[in-house]
């Protein structure tokens, strides 16, 4: 086992575990919650916007870049949602209530979003432009979805 | 081949791929690179200081949550370097110029500190406590000799 599989492997575990631990006890302040949340949305947002630069035909495409680019995006999308606690709806956020109010639904649409970012990164290891077109449609779709339904403008 | 081994092992491109591309690229503003950077940082400290916690016996050890925590503090330590490109010395940042005057220094403190927390992750990986305090302490020093040198108080 090689030090990248032994990375690799130990990123795998990452989604699972940091979910198994309350948010609560992973940020002392509600502000460094929402700090960390939106910290993890803008290096997700940036790796993925390169993703779509690529997509929209404004970057050539390399196809070592977009592979790296949506494993990125799809490590960080296991992140922000631990810090998503209870009392971390005011602030400097733009969170809606309903977050909280429909917590179903938010989880759901964050489940949404990390199967469709894992998707894309499974079709950016395919090399094939065309499939990384289509997955990151789709997960584009996820990530608009939550915006409008959970982030004020 | 699993789902979890193509995403690990296109983690494992992501530092090579990344560097290839110029900042200047990948930023469409200064102010961009520099929300990126501070954002990259604040994930990895937020993860680097979860471990800190258990190593000051804070927090108990727990083995899985440990490797996940040094995995998301490796992955992220590949991404800030990349945003500090010519240009990205003035704005909301607390980066001293010594970081482009001896940018050779400070690209060294910078490999040494991915080298560290790549330690630390297998250390977490072989789930004793002590091999993590240990690998913790060192890529601690990384993180304060950059601090120290270039980013102001």
């Amino acid at each position: 086992m090689n030090k990248l599989t032994v990375t690799l492997s130990a990123v795998a575990v990452a989604a699972s575990a940091l979910f198994a631990t309350p948010a609560a006890a992973q940020f002392a302040k509600a502000e460094d919650a929402i700090k960390y949340r939106k910290s993890a949305f803008t290096v997700l947002g940036a790796h993925f916007g390169r993703i779509g630069a690529v997509v929209k035909g404004e970057r050539p495409f390399n196809a070592a870049e977009v592979q790296a680019n949506a494993a990125v995006v799809e490590t960080l999308s296991t992140l922000p949602w631990a810090a998503f606690g209870a009392g971390t709806d005011k602030g400097e956020t733009r969170a809606k209530p309903e977050i909280w109010t429909s917590a179903d639904k938010f989880k759901g649409g964050a489940d949404q979003m990390q199967k469709a970012v894992a998707a894309l990164s499974v079709a950016a290891k395919s090399g094939n432009l065309d499939q990384v077109k289509a997955a990151f449609g789709e997960a584009g779709k996820t990530c608009k979805g939550c915006h409008d339904n959970f982030r004020k403008d």
